[in-house]
């Protein structure tokens, strides 16, 4: 398999712009604004950039791209975290922001079908006065089929599932230019292979996803939240398995660990106890929601919570979310001019106290200021480690702390990555955690792009 | 590629002898028993029944296979509806019952790892001390191996999931007889292509699921019932759909049809009103049970339900569902000595009350008496077409019924099957419903098993 593409560009440009006119850009800004996510991996940036109004176009420039074996990389909002849409081998970049109309909501069914570059917050708006809501959440302002594409996560999949469980039905382009329609809106089916899910979570390397139904659910009528803190994160964490245990159904369940804590305070003047602190939600009736609340303080007393405040008006969860919510901006704000190796693991849920402790450990020994914030419920947490751009040692020692808290991960059976996914960034790691799946992953790579135009070098290097 | 299998029986009879010894069996009647599932497709045996104890076992005689070309079908116990199991090529049958051990149970993790020949019975009764649970429940008490082979699902997927939502890990025998492992027992990974999911449902034509480690809940501090009786299946259907909107965590909904309820109460002797009728499990704490149970007969009420009944204690239950329980029993009392040709569709619930009409009315009109059982959350519903064997005419009028009943299906944004999989039954129907994507499904299964040995003429012809 080719890992670099010679290819004719001024040839493919002059085809492609035929059919797209001004909405192809061969301008360096432009290129350069596509060539990275919000990851540290450094800018690489395609040859061209194709805006695509349509599924048609889509597999329009696939074609072409197949006819000059060009890479093709989508691009939603850029805001991946592994360098996902670093154009690495060059190549066209499809833009797919142009795409981002909300084509049905169908409210009997719970679902809605929009174009792949709708964006989660423009969804969230559109739906409004339906009553219903879209719940992945994860965090950043991504489009529809981004998330769909690197199967995004976040703070409510705890009790919504990831992008796996809310993707009901998705259009994708092959390599070859195909247009395909995988999945069912029914809300079962056992008809023939699973494509959808193995699409979700390809990161552009299978195929370009176009159009997606998602799965809507009903907006909750009350959303209340609480806060506790902890003397450990041992407790903390027992106390939150013994809730998941006792199904208690929690919305979101958020992990501060000291050192955040204590940067969200410095940054925004806040009073909180330094302390493992746990940032829960709570969705359903006044009485459910009432009864869980009371069932969780329960249970926080019993694992040495120092007191679990509770509260439902949106003024009062806002305050109580509100060192949550600040804790990128103060981690930002203590490193100034510095680019952060943001890194995600996941571990089965009786491993996550001694995993953090270990991070914890580790960061220490290599004087490394990190803190951990995590979704404690699905035993994935995230850290970041800030280094200053051109300070090659830095950048060695953050890598080298990265490199042992993924191994320690995987040796306790956990993922290499919760939610981030591969890109770049992780791709020594997948074959170390999947070493006896990676032969079934690259034949199905083969299978379906023999020439490996499709992001190449991205979660399997070919 | 194949589609008949030449192959030297003897020979490989004696490689697979001196390994195996007495669990290498060429009896006819063995044969003869590991040749069909609970379906009407006629018995296909197999040449010879492999016995396996371990998935060194499973790779070793999939490595033999694989070198005289020979067909390898997996066999659990047998309950499958499409006949998935029949040898329609010969080959070797391997029953993997003898992998019966529950390996390990982490009440901490919620999850447990078993052999594929364990019985969902034989794990519910591991599991009675542990206040864990294992939901998904199709009724029959299959291999959980077959279960996760099939993607099946049952009465509590609108609660719990499916297989494919419960599964977290399997060891794979793929058609060059190595061992993968995909999935993570760490609740979310975005670690590469999602394999595990391709494997479920694949019907063993991609690979033979040996182990898995599947999810586990909390066993509910009650379960409580509801009976409900409506006018009309689109009564019922709008009341459902907006318990679901309004959230109500429902375990189990199932509809039986005034047809299945008449044949109930004459079997049962039960008095049940001959009506559309709704029977309903809650599962939850006392306080939210209660909550949940008078919310629903709310809604059941506005939308012209005839009068909810709750039950709480065992005794209640057990009577207020006897009906549901008895429908197979009363349906096969009334057809003695008939083959029941059963079948399943699911459809966006919308398109649910419709359906079951258009259905109803197609079976009256060619003189049809068989009764609708459905999973109404799920949009999912079932029914046996009874044929006296040897009656050619009877069996063409009831696959015409089917035929129609699964083009309507589609033709609303249906799936030909909700969980009954596609096994031999339902192959032109898969490449009606996913024309665009059979191309890839082909493209997967030839790069992955490139001779046509794994369970050949299964789901996708070649």
């Amino acid at each position: 398999m080719p890992t670099d593409h010679p290819f004719d560009v001024d040839a493919l440009a002059a085809d492609l712009r035929e059919f797209l006119g001004e909405r192809l850009s061969t301008s360096a800004a432009i290129c350069e604004q596509h060539g990275q996510d919000e990851s540290f991996h450094p800018c690489a940036p395609p040859d061209l950039v194709a805006f695509a109004q349509s599924t048609e176009d889509v597999a329009q420039i696939v074609k072409l791209c197949a006819r000059y074996k060009a890479p093709v990389i989508a691009f939603g909002a850029g805001t991946a975290l592994e360098g996902h849409v670093n154009a690495i081998h060059g190549g066209v970049c499809i833009d797919l922001s142009p795409m981002d109309a909300v084509l049905e909501v169908r409210a009997e069914d719970m679902d809605v079908t929009v174009q792949a570059g709708v964006r989660r917050r423009q969804l969230e708006e559109h739906l409004r006065d339906t009553g219903l809501h879209f719940p992945v959440d994860p965090g950043a302002d991504a489009t529809l089929g981004g998330m769909a594409a690197t199967g995004a996560s976040g703070t409510t999949t705890l009790r919504y599932g990831a992008m796996q469980e809310n993707v009901l039905t998705a259009k994708v382009v092959l390599a070859d230019g195909s247009i395909v329609q995988v999945g069912s809106r029914a809300r079962k089916s056992s008809a023939g292979y699973n494509l959808l899910h193995l699409l979700i979570g390809s990161e552009g390397t299978l195929g370009i996803i176009t159009e997606l139904t998602l799965r809507l659910y009903g907006r909750p009528e009350v959303e209340a939240s609480g806060v506790c803190a902890f003397d450990t994160v041992q407790n903390m964490v027992d106390a939150v398995t013994f809730a998941i245990q006792s199904e208690i159904p929690l919305a979101r369940m958020e992990l501060m660990d000291e050192l955040a804590i204590y940067a969200v305070n410095m940054y925004a003047g806040l009073e909180n106890e330094v302390a493992p602190t746990l940032f829960l939600e709570f969705h359903g009736t006044p009485a459910s929601v009432a009864d869980d609340q009371k069932r969780f303080a329960e249970i926080s007393q019993e694992f040495g919570g120092k007191g679990f405040r509770a509260a439902s008006s949106p003024e009062e969860r806002k305050k109580l979310w509100r060192a949550r919510h600040e804790a990128l901006y103060a981690a930002k704000s203590f490193n100034p001019g510095k680019k952060g190796l943001i890194t995600d693991v996941c571990v089965p849920i009786s491993k996550l106290a001694q995993s953090i402790a270990d991070t914890r450990k580790d960061f220490d020994e290599h004087g490394i200021l990190a803190a951990v914030i995590g979704h404690v419920g699905d035993g994935n947490y995230h850290t970041t480690l800030w280094v200053e751009p051109g300070d090659e040692a830095a950048l060695k020692t953050a890598e080298g702390a990265v490199t042992r808290m993924v191994e320690r991960a995987i040796a306790v059976g956990g993922t290499c990555t919760g939610e981030h996914g591969i890109g770049l960034g992780k791709r020594l790691f997948l074959q170390k955690e999947h070493h006896s799946a990676m032969p079934m992953m690259r034949a199905i790579k083969k299978a379906l792009d023999p020439d490996n135009i499709m992001n190449p070098g991205k979660v399997i290097s070919l």
